[in-house]
């Protein structure tokens, strides 16, 4: 993992498997050869028979022995939306630990959906990676039973939502970055702080304004709702929201930003409406991109380790594989440590 | 393709091949069998053996037949380094093209050589994709010997060298870009205009700078060595060199930056000097990343339509593959047109 401070739970080894494959073939009415092809994700069987297969191996929770033997050396990442601005540190990351592996990385999108395709599902099952590490997006149940079935272990990387309690997970402390960012600016001397936080259904976005609120309470601050806005992590939001912030009469003189797409687009709703920054508003963003070090001024933010929660990712799904061998139990949950970066978007309070 | 206005030659067919695998194994002291491991990338064949008879392949031109059977549901996308700003743009158009033709995306980095490793080859030769797309790197002729031999056509993405005549190649027309984005500046009424140009081996450099000095020439002005510097496309250089030319006495009153990246630098160096864009220095960039419409003020900058010059390359490297059963001939060298888009970095030269 990293040196930062892990968070971490253990999930139980599964039961061992009861049916085999030859039971498989018999309860299906089918050849044992049969019940292989479906496994390799060959397109020869008749799809009524693969429904049949695939219904009977996930209710025997089948996990098929061996499967090291006939494994590719690939690993699968399946992003969200490639759009994500920090997609290529995650790839990095991914990228790092498979090249070490001797594995190269075969990459897909979920296309905006939360759950990649059925078809998806099946390209996996026929290439037979080491692994697969989702980015942000879940899969539904049927997938988690072909990926099992065919011992081809997963994790996800800063889940979305609740992924469940025995889904293999790495996030970041999206809360203590929530609560960093914020106790920054109220030490600066702010009292009406603002928020723009990300889509309400991601659980790291949730995560970061509960933070916010925490920090504000233990100062002893209020929350005003008003000065809280609900955006999806994209520049554009971070501009409209911007506006909507201060343009009021009342306007804070510090925001969170949720992330540093928004707060770039608070940098060009600030400077449409004249105010400097850091002179007549700060503002704080949360990722740490590239780019925050080069826009002007360079930005005030709470550093996630993409990188490392990335190799994190790809080192635990091969561990997974590995383990599932030997029933060896591994710490599935992890979150790395979020920091913050000091840098001259942040300041104290306008005189008034 | 799209719209803009390609620039395209024909390579002729190449030979049909003489030899047959039966022929190749004879010759090399083998069975048949043991030509067909090597074509396919297998480990059980002793190092020897397997450099006889790729060196037999080699000569004799050998190419797979009926490589369709056998192609694995992949495309391979190899970059020079995925530090690249622009690498995600480049995914993306990859991404679509093989989604729409149900393959999946393979990632690699040649990890800053210009050419790929050995391994990679064999790793590639092994699991038998429908193509390759290499950014910005080449391939070594031992390489491009193993990927023609096993039938699997490949596609360069904007050159960094001289790719040779008959290597299928997707570019953009830098040198238009090049010149466009200084003519703008001499409309402007600029007449000192410096130039950061990217790394010299890279053609796509050289013809951007080359572009940029004969725009001056025919605009009747003078070229001064002294105000062209050598860059590498980064950020860093951007300042470093934006400083160099921004603390000279007669600095220039605008910079064409090579790229964006650079351009962002240079950003940076006018601030730390306290010089105002575009009121005291106008700046263009190349590429237009989407952060060049975010920082302040947003970057004139010249528009190289990566996504579809990325789906334009995937597209060949499929087009290739099919016309390898036909012996068709194929457009295999292109370049997509650039544009200027004008936003607010550049303006008239300060009144003296």
């Amino acid at each position: 993992m990293t040196p930062s401070d892990p968070v971490e739970t253990r999930t139980e080894a599964r039961p061992t498997q009861t049916a085999t494959l030859a039971e498989i073939a018999r309860e299906a009415g089918v050849s044992a050869p049969t019940v292989s092809k479906v496994l390799n994700g060959r397109a020869d069987v008749a799809p009524a028979t693969r429904t049949r297969v695939e219904e009977l191996l996930r209710a025997h929770g089948y996990r098929r022995r061996r499967a090291e033997a006939t494994r590719s050396p690939l690993i699968d990442l399946v992003f969200h939306e490639l759009e994500s601005a920090w997609a290529m540190e995650v790839i990095r990351g991914v990228e790092n630990v498979a090249r070490d592996a001797g594995l190269s990385v075969v990459l897909s999108e979920s296309a905006g959906r939360l759950t990649p395709g059925r078809t998806w599902a099946d390209q996996v099952a026929a290439r037979r990676p080491h692994g697969v590490v989702l980015v942000l997006s879940g899969l539904d149940e049927s997938q988690r039973a072909l990926l099992t079935s065919r011992s081809i272990p997963f994790v996800v990387m800063d889940p979305a939502g609740d992924p469940g309690a025995d889904v293999p997970s790495i996030g970041a402390t999206n809360w203590q970055g929530g609560l960093a960012a914020t106790r920054h600016l109220v030490e600066l001397g702010h009292r009406r702080i603002g928020a723009i936080s990300g889509p309400p259904q991601m659980m790291c976005s949730r995560a970061r304004i509960d933070g916010y609120r925490a920090a504000l309470e233990t100062a002893g601050l209020p929350v005003d709702q008003q000065l809280i806005k609900t955006g999806d992590f994209h520049h554009e939001t971070g501009y409209r929201l911007g506006r909507e912030l201060l343009e009021r009469p009342d306007r804070p003189t510090a925001v969170f930003a949720g992330n540093d797409l928004q707060a770039l687009g608070f940098y060009e709703a600030a400077r449409e409406l004249g105010l400097r920054i850091p002179e007549d508003v700060s503002v704080v963003g949360f990722d740490d991109l590239p780019v925050a070090r080069w826009v002007g001024p360079p930005l005030t933010t709470v550093r996630q380790p993409l990188t490392e929660m990335a190799e994190a990712a790809a080192r635990l799904v091969l561990e997974l594989g590995r383990a599932a061998s030997r029933e060896a139990p591994t710490a599935t949950r992890v979150e790395l440590a979020t920091s913050l970066v000091v840098r001259t978007s942040t300041g104290p309070p306008p005189a008034r």
